[in-house]
C-alpha cells in the first residue's frame, strides 16, 4: 500500500471512531461494570475507562500520525561506496507485531494506528476484562480498512490459551510487545524466542536533594504520583537527600502526599528516621496511590540507588549537581525539576506511543513509529545510471580489493 | 573516560599491534599448525589465518576509528517539549558487551576497537583454536590501557565452561555478539535472555534474470563465491532464471565456477534440468568452495525463494526488475549487478565491524560503532536557565494537562 492509502486508512478510522463514539462508550461501561463486580484492583479498573474525551483525543491523535511524514522507505543515510555505487540504509516496517495488553483499550486504537503508519502487520491480545471495548474497537478499525486490504491487517486474538502458541511462531512474527505490568512482561520474555520491546521494570525515581526549591520539589512529586497513578510512568519511589529528613520542607511535602491518599512505605533508612511502615521491595510497582520514601546521603547514592530505570528525576537548584545526575543515571528518560509524567510518546512528540521500552537495544523510551522500523541497505537508483554505462561496481570492486583484503 | 582519552588508547593500540607483529604472527602460526594436525576444516583453519598485511590492516582500522567523531553524548533529536523545556535524544553506550566468537582472531581486534570507542565494557570469549592468537592480541590491547582504567575495560573469557554462566548474567550484560555459524548463533539464541545481535542465518543469494549481462553475472558470481568463500557474505544459492538454462552463457558460468574449484549442487529443478547433484538444504551455509544452484521461473519466485536473507543481489539490465527486487527483497543488504562481497562494516565506511546482523530490531547489516550504543532522553541543558528563572516546566505540565489526558 502506498503512504497515501495508509494516511486515508488512518482518516477513515478516525471519523469511524468520532461517529460511533456512543457505541464504545456503552461497551466500555459494560467492561467497567463487569470488573467492578467481579471485584478487580481498582488501578486496573482505572486503567480500563476510557474517559470523558478520550475518544475525540484517540481520533485527533490518528489524525496527526496520518499526517506525518512516510517512515517507510526513508533515506535514513546515503554513503558512496565507490564511484557510482551508492548505497541507502533505508528505513522498512519490521513486518508482523505481536501486541499483548492487559484492560487499557485505547492502546489498542494507538497501537493499531501506530502499526498501519508504519506499514506493519499487527495481532492484538487484549485482556479479557476489556473484552468488550476491544471488539468493539477492532470492529470500528477493521471497518474502515478497504475489503481489498482485507481484515487481516489488524487481528484481534480473544483468547488467552492462545498465547504461547502465538510466542512459539517466531518465524512469522518478529517483534512482541507486552504492554502491562512487570509480571506480564517477564513471563512473556521467559517463554519466546521472538524479541520483546517492553519495560519489565516501570519504577520511576524522584530524588529530592537537598539544593531543592521544596515548593518545586512539592509540585513535582505530587503530580508525578498523582496525576495518573496507574500510568507507568507515575513515580514510585522518592529518594531524599538525608539533610532533608525533619525539615519543614519535606515534613509537608509527606503531608501532602497522604492529604492526596498516598500510602507511603519507608525503605530500611527512612522507614525509622521518618517512622513509616516499611516497604516489601523497592522493586515494586504499585500503579496506585502508593509510593516508598528512601533517604540516602547525596547525589551520589541516589544515582547509585537508581542505578538504571525507567523515567528518573533530579530536583535541584543546584546546576552541577543536575548535570551529574542528568549524565550519569542510566535510565530511559532523566529530567531535572520535572514530573516524570512528561516521559510519553504523545508529549515526546511521537504522536502517539505502542508503549515505554527500558531495553537497551532496539527503541527506548517511548516508542513511536520510529521503534517499529528496521533498516535494509539497498544499493540507490543513482547506481543504475552509472552501471547501465560502464560495469563500474564490480570493476571497482576487483581494482579495490587490495585496500579491503583484511577486513573481509 | 573523555572521548580524548578514548581516541588516546586507540591510536596506542594501534601502534603497539604493529610492533608486535611478529609475535602475534609466530603464535597464529602455532595456531594453524595445531588446528591442521588436528585435522580442523579448511574454511575453519583459512578463517584461523592473519594473512600477510592483516595486522597492519588492523592498525589502519583502529586509527580511523581513533579519528571518528565521538559517537557517544552526540544529540541524536531535539525537542521542545513546551517552552524552554527541550528534551535530547542522546546517544549513549550499551553498557556490557559479551562477544563469542569462533576462528578469526582479528575478530578480536576489530571488537575490542570498536568497544573502546563506543564506551562500552567487553568480555571476549574466542575459539579454543585460536587461544595462542587471541591471547597475544589480547595481551597487546589490554597493554596500550592505561593502568588506571584497568584492564578489566577489555576481558578474555579463556575456557568453553564459563560461556553457560556468563549467559545467565541478564542483569549485567546487555547484549551477546556471536560471530560464527548458524549453529552457535542458534544455541546461544536459545540459552540466554539477553539479547543477542547476530546472523543466525547466513544464506547471501544471487538472482541471475533471463535479463542479465552475462559477461556481468559470471564476473559478480565468481567475486561473490570464490573471492573469500569462508565470509558471511560469500554467495551460498544461485538462482537463474529457467530461461537461462542449457544456454551458452549460464553453462560457461557453470564451468567456470568449477574451474575455479567450486563444487556445485542442485535444488531439486536445477539438479535434474543441469545434472548436478542434489542439494541436501537451501538453508545450509557452506562457507567453502560449494554452493547450490536452483532454476526459478521468474523474478517473483526468486524474491519467494529468498523472502528474507543477508546479502541478496540481483543481476539484470532491466531497470524494472532490479527495482522490483531491491523494493521487494526484505534482507539486511539488497544489491543491484554488485558482489555479495560488497556487504561489509569496512566497505560501508563504519571504520570496522562486530559482525553482520540479520536480526530485524536493533541494528541490521553490518554493525559497527552505531549498533553498539543506545539512546537516553534527557532534558537538556537548555532548560535549566528557564527553570532557575520561572519554574516552567512543572507550570506548563498542568496548563497542557487538557490536551495530554488522553494520552497518558
Amino acid at each position: 500500500m502506498s503512504s497515501q492509502e495508509r494516511s486515508k486508512i488512518l482518516l477513515n478510522i478516525a471519523d469511524a471512531l468520532e461517529a460511533s463514539e456512543k457505541l464504545i462508550i456503552a461497551e466500555n461501561e459494560a467492561d467497567i461494570a463487569e470488573a467492578q463486580q467481579a471485584g478487580y484492583e481498582k488501578s486496573l479498573v482505572s486503567r480500563l475507562a476510557l474517559k470523558p474525551g478520550k475518544v475525540s483525543s484517540l481520533a485527533k491523535s490518528i489524525r496527526i500520525l496520518a499526517d506525518m511524514e512516510e517512515p517507510t522507505g526513508q533515506v535514513l543515510k546515503r554513503t558512496e561506496l565507490s564511484q557510482g555505487f551508492i548505497l541507502e540504509k533505508m528505513s522498512s516496517p519490521l513486518g508482523v507485531l505481536l501486541i499483548i495488553f492487559e484492560s487499557r483499550p485505547d492502546a489498542l486504537v494507538q497501537i493499531a494506528a501506530l502499526a498501519i503508519r508504519s506499514g506493519n502487520g499487527l495481532l492484538l491480545k487484549g485482556g479479557k476484562e476489556a473484552k468488550r471495548s476491544n471488539a468493539i474497537l477492532h470492529k470500528v478499525i477493521t471497518s474502515a480498512i478497504p475489503e481489498n486490504v482485507g481484515e487481516g491487517l489488524v487481528g484481534l486474538v480473544a483468547s488467552r490459551e492462545d498465547i504461547p502458541e502465538l510466542l512459539k511462531l517466531d518465524d512469522v512474527i518478529d517483534l512482541v510487545i507486552p504492554r502491562g505490568g512487570n509480571k506480564l512482561v517477564s513471563q512473556i520474555k521467559a517463554s519466546t524466542k521472538i524479541p520483546v520491546l517492553g519495560h519489565s521494570d516501570g519504577i520511576c525515581h524522584v530524588y529530592v536533594d537537598k539544593s531543592a526549591d521544596m515548593v518545586k520539589a512539592k509540585q513535582i512529586v505530587l503530580d508525578s504520583k498523582t496525576d495518573y497513578p496507574a500510568a507507568c510512568n507515575a513515580m514510585e519511589t522518592l529518594l531524599v537527600h538525608t539533610e532533608l529528613v525533619n525539615t519543614g520542607g519535606l515534613n509537608e511535602l509527606i503531608v501532602e502526599l497522604q492529604i492526596k491518599g498516598v500510602t507511603i512505605y519507608g525503605g530500611s533508612r527512612a522507614s525509622s528516621l521518618l517512622n513509616l511502615p516499611e516497604a516489601s521491595s523497592f522493586h515494586h510497582e504499585y500503579s496506585s496511590l502508593a509510593c516508598t520514601i528512601e533517604v540516602v546521603d547525596d547525589v551520589y547514592a541516589a544515582i547509585d540507588h537508581i542505578h538504571h530505570g525507567h523515567t528518573d528525576c533530579i530536583i535541584t537548584e543546584d546546576h552541577d549537581i543536575a548535570e551529574m545526575f542528568l549524565h550519569q543515571v542510566d535510565s530511559a528518560a532523566v529530567f531535572h525539576n520535572a514530573s516524570t509524567r512528561f516521559c510519553d510518546g504523545f508529549r515526546f512528540g511521537l504522536g502517539a506511543e505502542v508503549g515505554i521500552s527500558t531495553s537497551r537495544i532496539h527503541a527506548r523510551g517511548p516508542v513511536g513509529v520510529e521503534g517499529l522500523l528496521t533498516t535494509r541497505c539497498v544499493d540507490g537508483v543513482e547506481a543504475w545510471s552509472c552501471k547501465q554505462n560502464q560495469f563500474c561496481t564490480v570493476e571497482l570492486r576487483r581494482d579495490d580489493a587490495m585496500r579491503l583484503s583484511g577486513f573481509a
